[in-house]
């Protein structure tokens, strides 16, 4: 079973929207020309951060703009952003769908400081995040349902467009305006640079369980992959008073999923034995592997009714023998991200139960060496940048 | 998209528990010998019925005995028994785990003669029936939860053994003895010959509607695949309320679908177009082919959140796009059979609702010809053998 930890967030929803819309026959709207005249358009307020250019994704200093704060916009200056993996893979357009210049980040937090007249959430002074999305339709059965996450006409926060037709930059920038509806009220008691990556590997993980009954004290949960997402999960999963089960290809992670995370047990997928002896214990597992794996040993640890929820997205077909589901009811799922009512409740949970990731704190200027780690998986597990304090306007 | 119609009820069970036995290690128990030794143990009571001999999977007349009735079994003389696609497979040994002689017959009716001291739920005259399991641990969680279907022990009514060892036979016969906990209340507006096919398309497809949330009125529910599974599925759909889309390779099949079993829609499923129209409309969609096929185009078709649920078992992995799983939370499960109370739910909901397979009713001696014809897909739907009125005891 051959993995790697490069599932996350927008990796899904990039992924997915392309594929899907592919699928379809859905061509990408707006036409390239039309975006590069909105990508042209001079907004009103001033802004500056760090971009890349073109597919080499090496990022460097980067003059823009953002619209004046709208009736129900919030602004605010940019404290932290973590670094998602999906960063990586868009800066080098790796999906083939990355627009330039990109400033990259979705896990962004700060502190407001201006808000439209029609705002009722926030004031100045509060602090908030701004997660994956920034837009949605309001009107589809996903937006009324709070999932706009589902939304197929959802605006991410970064390499997408606004319903103008003008780009989306993200949060390795000084200053952020977001319409309210997608604004995160932050807690007082949680940290604001190890929360930031809360907002994408927080809320992937917390709607999994959430949704597919993996929240029950008791309950006994598989966690496969130990990255940005995985250990989150792990962090999750105990909150809500689960036995967790750490799956992973490398026994080099054992410390970190036992000691570090306190999971209560860790199995290597290539050891036959302990697979075999696992089998049919657990009461669902989050797989957080991008990579294309064997999947029928993972539903073997399921118990009946068990439910694997698939978080990456594999550059192939995943292989499911149907004989391994029909023989005790199990279910092979997949969830991205979550709503923004759910990642608020998320947020709000993390604070009460003092769940943050574990961040390594870098300033600006290391990004791209941070990008070159990244890429090793030597990060234990999210970057997180130092906006504040390290973005210069050079 | 390739499909065909064998997937059914053993089809599952026996496929499952040998795939999922092999994956585990364990052997199979009781040994070939031990199995030879106690198919050779007389039982006490006489009784007759077609049995194939070998592989050929030819089927002539044949003497055998069944256990005297237990303080907790119902005897009874055996009227209809219908042919499911399993019994050709499991006659002709075609996964390798058939034992001979073997009586098939898995959907058993009859009126009981005799019942054990104990017996609390029949008296002599009742009708009943058996479905495809006589027996299960009754200490397991799946027994513990009325999920006798997923008991790891469980015991199918022909080719099995029960604990004693001395092998199961099955319903091409003139009398049976089950354990009253495996026996069925027949319901006295339901007719035998037409209702007999319930005990296993009936039953599978029920409780995969059930469990999976499909059973709402208003849904719309596609069926994949119309034959013995899925002509029943159209039906309890439509009995729930659902609007219901018939999807199947074969154009031919569009009169069936729409006239004869009044879905109200047809869908070929290689015709590009009409499925792209069809893309994110169904709630949920039973598919109970068991060829492989492309599950791609099934999974598009599904809403959000919907579920795509399998009933067959392909010889071969299916493969899963984890994008379309995760850009709408969509799952793909499996449903085997379903357990011994919500057998008499369906039975009971079958009477309440006039719900009957379709079928052709043939004497015993046309047994070997129906096998022909059913190979080649020729009946609609269901072969049901009238045993009371052309077994004899020759």
């Amino acid at each position: 079973m051959a993995m790697d930890f490069t599932g996350s967030l927008i990796d899904i929803l990039k992924c997915i929207w392309r594929r899907v819309m592919s699928y379809i026959g859905f061509r990408e709207s707006p036409s390239d020309n039309s975006r590069e005249l909105a990508a042209k358009t001079e907004h009103p307020v001033k802004a500056f951060g760090w971009a890349a250019r073109d597919e080499s994704g090496f990022l460097s200093p980067f003059k823009f703009s953002r619209r004046a704060t709208g009736e129900n916009d919030v602004m605010f200056r940019v404290l932290y952003c973590g670094i998602c993996h999906t960063d990586l893979h868009t800066l080098k357009n790796e999906w083939g769908i990355s627009s330039y210049p990109m400033v990259p980040g979705h896990e962004i937090v700060g502190v407001v400081t201006e808000v439209g007249s029609k705002v009722e959430k926030f004031k100045v002074g509060d602090k908030v995040g701004v997660g994956c999305m920034v837009g949605s339709c309001h009107s589809c059965p996903s937006c009324a349902n709070d999932l706009e996450n589902y939304c197929p006409k959802m605006i991410l926060t970064y390499n997408s467009t606004y319903h103008d037709g003008t780009p989306t930059y993200g949060g390795y920038s000084n200053i952020m305006v977001a319409d309210e509806n997608f604004v995160i009220r932050w807690p007082e008691n949680l940290p604001l640079d190890s929360g930031a990556p809360l907002l994408c590997s927080g809320i992937t993980t917390y709607s999994a369980l959430k949704y597919f009954g993996l929240d029950g004290p008791g309950m006994h949960i598989g966690v496969v992959g130990l990255g940005g997402l995985g250990h989150v999960a792990v962090k999750f999963a105990k909150a809500f008073g689960a036995k967790v089960t750490v799956i992973s290809t490398s026994p080099s992670k054992k410390d970190d999923a036992i000691v570090r995370l306190q999971a209560d047990a860790f199995l290597v997928s290539h050891d036959k034995d302990k697979m075999q002896a696992g089998m049919e214990t657990l009461d669902g597992i989050i797989d957080t592997v991008s990579a294309v794996h064997d999947l029928g040993p993972l539903i073997g640890l399921l118990k009946s009714q068990g439910v694997l929820v698939l978080l990456g997205i594999p550059n192939k077909p995943l292989e499911i023998p149907a004989s391994l589901l029909l023989s005790s009811r199990k279910v092979v799922g997949g969830s991205a991200i979550g709503g923004i009512a759910e990642t608020q409740e998320m947020i709000d949970f993390a604070a009460n139960n003092k769940i943050t990731a574990d961040v390594e704190i870098i300033p600006m200027e290391y990004v791209n060496t941070a990008m070159e780690r990244l890429a090793k998986g030597d990060v234990k597990f999210r970057f997180v940048i130092d906006i504040a304090n390290t973005l210069k306007a050079t």
